[in-house]
């Protein structure tokens, strides 16, 4: 084992420049899983890829593309961070399964099986029933454990991520949301789903997004650790991360595009609501990544030891990573 | 109302060609449903449009593209059959509702919410679980009620079905299955699908495709009429029609891609089995359309006046298609 503390931030989806990247790094982020598909398509994305190899080039000093747990290891030790690549959805794939390969050749390693919808693979957690796995997302699911594409569930049905967990012969992840326990939001999980994905060797990484937040914007940082020793208690210490969701710097058209992609004519206010249709607000101790600090000190004075600290902040990742391609 | 006596297909999907169209004119066919997609995306139906350009280019005297009632009146004055588009699956809309519009432009008039499996709009028979319309597929239905296309659920499950006739503000359709009281295969549909699609005012196609016939291939014409006379005992005959389903000519690969499309690695055999995988031969009463000549004299001797035969055998869809703009 690496005797390395490594921090990861296992999803962002910000308006990336310089200054955001600085920042990271700033946080001492080793690595970051950043969403590169929300509703693209297969062409799309690569679009998407293409401007992340600008960023690649552009930013080299900073950042470079991670692949393995390898490069968790060779960000830490050059102070860059390594960036994966994930999708909030199965759009890029559309109705094919070949193409799950492709998307892996392009660097891919996180899939969610849906975003909040249904979709050809599995139910998202705004349906009204719920399915669970689809007969394509068994033969999705297999593809992506033979590759090694994590299944994400973040924005999944109940069912559908008890499904998932059964279905996949390898750990998946729920890269960020928090237990409903605590706050009760759509997006949140269940004790049932979160033991479930301890059990199967999973990690959750706990969100910052207001949206999933007690109190919202006006969680406090004692509440949100208080929140994570819970969570440590129901399921174990070792199955817990960080996935903050971080949205910043972009202008509310993007969180529209997010709620209402191209399948509806209604305007949809996901998690908002239309008098409280923008992006919220981060809680003041989670600006931006270098909360992680903020975070290292109220973990800390909750009762987490230090080697718990440092295994929510990243170590637990870093191992979940370790263990996708084995 | 036309007096007229029509006579429609209301589910083909032959391996096209000059001798096709004369038989369905032998048999007097005033209009054919014709599918143009199973799993093909928007670019892909594009190109089976320009194939049927080309059909109605060198084919003219004996067919042209149908887009309202009118042509079927049409077809009928000119003794040509006029030649309808539909999807069996919502694929060629992707995620983007803004297609249906476009379809519709391209003439589409039949739409499947499902072929078989779960898409983004609703759950297909062959899924264990049904989780009836989804978002997306309400934002849809909506939208093909809007412009005129035919919400078809021939392919989809029971809530699912149910689900569609109810948020559909028109007539649904099923355009080729049989009720399960009489061969109880996935793909025939209960009672309570019979009854919730009369009395909204739709139509059933019967269909002779052998997977949905009692002793498939070696079905009768007697059974298959009495049938016929049941379901018009449990629903009124005003809602019965004739979708064959007739598959002639195609190679046995075509059989294969309708029930794999991409969405799976592992061989799938829909309706049929590992040892029985290939097209089934359908009963010598109905080789082909002129078999609809049978089903004259087979529902007259199960008791039908000529009234109702005619409505059966085309007037049923002729007052169908009467509605769809209306």
């Amino acid at each position: 084992m690496n005797s390395n503390i490594f921090k990861i931030d296992n999803l962002q989806y910000c308006k990336w420049s310089k200054e955001i990247f600085k920042i990271n790094k700033e946080a001492k982020l080793d690595a970051i899983h950043v969403t590169i598909a929300y509703h693209e398509d297969f062409d799309e994305v690569k679009k998407n890829i293409d401007e992340w190899e600008n960023y690649f080039k552009e930013f080299k000093d900073l950042i470079f593309q991670g692949k393995t747990f390898k490069d968790i290891e060779k960000a830490h030790k050059e102070k860059k961070t390594a960036v994966f690549f994930g999708f909030q959805n199965c759009s890029p794939i559309e109705d094919d399964i070949g193409l799950v390969e492709e998307v892996y050749k392009m660097g891919i390693r996180f899939m969610q099986l849906t975003y909040n919808n249904q979709s050809l693979l599995a139910t998202g957690c705004y349906e009204k029933n719920d399915s669970g796995v689809t007969r394509m997302g068994k033969e999705v699911i297999k593809e992506m454990n033979n590759l090694g594409i994590v299944v994400d569930m973040s924005h999944s049905a109940e069912k559908s991520t008890l499904d998932a967990i059964k279905i996949s012969r390898k750990p998946i992840a729920i890269t960020h949301a928090n237990p409903s326990f605590w706050f009760d939001a759509k997006r949140n999980k269940s004790n049932d789903v979160l033991k479930a994905l301890a059990e199967s060797g999973g990690v959750i990484g706990l969100s910052l997004y207001p949206h999933h937040l007690k109190d919202k914007t006006n969680c406090t940082l004692e509440s949100f650790c208080e929140m994570a020793a819970k969570t440590a208690e129901l399921i174990g210490v070792k199955h817990i991360g960080i996935g903050s969701d971080l949205c910043i710097g972009h202008s509310n058209n993007v969180v529209d595009w997010m709620r209402n992609g191209t399948w509806t004519k209604t305007k949809d206010y996901g998690e908002g609501s239309a008098n409280n249709a923008n992006f919220p607000k981060q809680p003041e101790w989670f600006r931006d990544a270098r909360g992680f600090k903020n975070l290292e000190m109220g973990l800390q004075k909750t009762g987490f030891n230090n080697a718990e600290v440092n295994d929510i902040l990243g170590n637990n990742w870093y191992n979940f990573y370790r263990g996708i391609n084995s």
